[in-house]
């Protein structure tokens, strides 16, 4: 249905543009908060446009864990653009547990896109340190159903000292894979070992440094198949992105020579369609929902940013957005198709394994990193003539499927 | 510039309708959960307007506290709509204090008229109540910048074991009130009054007993000048609004042949503009570019549902949306101009004051009440003929102003 009504729009939307974008290092800061992270990525943001914040004309915020680790709820967006001179336009605070960001973004490109501004920022920022780690894990834990936790838990597993209850949950999903492939756990760490080989090219990772294989599957278990190493960590940072429309894009200074990151389009579902027969995941719906808006399909992303939140999820995201066969999975695995000197290189970042997880941040950096790298200005990282790129954001667990599935379309101009 | 990026889309929007509307009583039920209370909101919209959930294509979710309330935080729309099979379609949460509802509203009303979708909900839903009560006003205590929470409290007060640091914000800004326009405690009474007098006609209002100004004055000091019953209550609620387009209108089978309730504009704003030199508050801005876009004035409004958190908030308000001047205030109140009777209506419902207050459900209750005034079915609260009505929701508190503001205006079609 969706669909359908999108239809409505065909031709009627205007071209949007990344005019700009910005982000802190990811990491442990316990001497930032959610202030000074945002502040760092905003102002990176404009000055990468080269614009001030009065060209901003409306901005969203996605934040999921504020409320429970520093106790600011409610107008978390309005206190961090406050101290930037950011207030009066409209300021609205989106939640959508790790797709936070993405969710912002998404709202954002439909402003501009749609023409009812022309300028709009998308910032995504978290602080999830806590001196008391278990307040950390409690707080990634709320992205379930709390009436559904104990049920899941029985299944799964509880979380625990030394980990979220998602580690449980991808767990299971990670020993599902392997049973239905015929992966292996080293398969398993050869996607967190490209996510290290990848970060060490990425001067604001969290983790750069070099990791092996062995390493991988060496380090502490956290629930089989996952080992430390293939899970995400915790994590603070800010990521920024301007958006604008053509006639937006002239009140920026900066980058006029510069080639243009394009928004083709950007498709957010939140579980499975009950409608659906198939009952596709609500990831493989956007994709493909995606893929037709934009007019075009997965062999022809160049490169993409996926949420490996573990090492497993990335392997089933191959096969959700339509990247790799399942029969394919080992051999690209092995072959390193997915690494940056291969085909089809993904979360050149070093993802949210390596380059880290700050939540609510997570969605727009992964619009960072490929801004960057269709601009041509990704450094070490660089992909050679990068066209078309694909962002995958995730949120959420409603115990068949995520709770939100955003899917975004970047193409250079 | 907003104003200005708006003007694009003059002519280009399409009408918005509301579909169907629904809601619960509001009060304090220890036996109902937030799933509980938005199951009967969307339910009720959705028999009202003769539809199915299947036809809801987004959704957006307002809700300011359960995070700190309840514990659900990062997908509270996804498990509350999860349960009427509403899934696969995107649920975006949105968060921004007592005005969260009206924040969901108003991009529900922006996907509609964009031409994005032809249905979307909106749907605001708040657990308040808690059985220690200073759990729910140190929740309503986070819509201002913590940072500044005790600076605040320095020069205001601090809140406390009976109110929560809102009622000191508003007492100041009730005196300030007093000083500057002559009103006297009586008339402050005088709007509780009739909060009460309205609510004792509506059977879903919290407070339906009746109130005499010598009660109201008589009441437990909270903080000078207000008293108890100037001040909203701690409430749970749920209020459900369903937009759609001329298109999206045909698929509602129920209320053919009622008159419609059209949404002529929807404002947002979050603070002051540090470009305006008047330093208007944001409400009064607001207001001003809504009945720019909805092309009337203040004198074509026939009725309001306002932000009365407190008595004195709403005589401001008569100001700020420029119903009346102050010289005119005294007699406003005395004559009851905004009584059910009088020639311009304020609160039909009873308002924040006597509806109540659960914070995330009332802007959509607000669009409730207009929507049942204007398509002549209010009952014993009806107002004659009314055409044209205007919400008005605030939220949060940035030492200056309102962190967010919205003004909402509705046209019987």
């Amino acid at each position: 249905m969706n669909v359908n009504s999108r239809s409505l729009l065909a031709g009627t939307m205007r071209d949007v543009y990344v005019a700009g974008v910005g982000m802190t290092d990811f990491g442990k800061f316990a001497d930032r908060d959610s202030k000074n992270l945002a502040d760092e990525a905003v102002t990176s943001a404009l000055l990468d446009g080269g614009a001030t914040p009065g060209e901003i004309e409306a901005a969203f915020v996605g934040n999921a864990v504020a409320g429970l680790i520093t106790g600011q709820e409610m107008i978390r967006g309005q206190v961090v653009l406050n101290a930037l001179g950011l207030s009066g336009i409209p300021i609205i605070n989106v939640e959508n547990a790790c797709a936070s960001g993405s969710t912002g973004f998404h709202l954002a490109w439909q402003q501009v896109a749609t023409g009812i501004h022309d300028v709009v920022l998308a910032l995504g920022v978290e602080k999830m340190t806590h001196e008391d780690k278990t307040v950390s894990f409690e707080a990634i834990n709320t992205a379930v159903d709390l009436d559904k936790r104990s049920l899941m838990s029985e299944a799964l597993g509880t979380g625990g000292q030394d980990r979220s209850f998602f580690m449980d949950i991808y767990a299971s999903m990670g020993r599902d894979l392997m049973e239905r492939t015929g992966l292996t756990q080293r398969h398993l760490a050869l996607v967190a070992e490209k996510a290290h080989t990848h970060a060490m090219k990425n001067p604001r990772a969290q983790y750069r440094d070099s990791v092996s294989v062995e390493d991988v599957l060496a380090s502490r278990e956290i629930v089989w198949p996952l080992t430390l190493l293939m899970c995400s960590p915790i994590g603070d940072g800010a990521a920024a992105a301007i958006l604008a429309s053509e006639d937006g894009l002239r009140r920026f200074s900066a980058g006029e020579n510069r080639p243009r990151a394009r928004v083709l389009t950007s498709v957010l579902r939140s579980g499975r369609l009950p409608s659906d027969e198939e009952q596709q995941k609500s990831v493989a719906t956007a994709a493909k929902q995606a893929y037709e808006e934009a007019g075009l399909g997965p062999v022809d992303v160049d490169l993409a940013e996926v949420h490996d939140a573990t090492a497993p999820a990335e392997i089933m995201l191959y096969e959700d957005l339509g990247f790799f066969e399942t029969e394919e999975l080992a051999a690209v695995l092995v072959d390193g198709k997915t690494r940056i000197t291969g085909t089809l290189p993904v979360n050149t970042s070093g993802g949210l394994l390596c380059k880290g997880h700050p939540i609510g941040a997570t969605g727009v950096a992964q619009i960072v990193e490929l801004t960057e790298q269709l601009e041509g200005r990704a450094g070490p990282r660089q992909i050679e003539n990068a066209t078309v790129a694909l962002a995958q954001n995730g949120g959420g667990w409603l115990g068949d499927d995520s709770a939100a599935a955003v899917v975004t379309i970047l193409a250079r101009n």
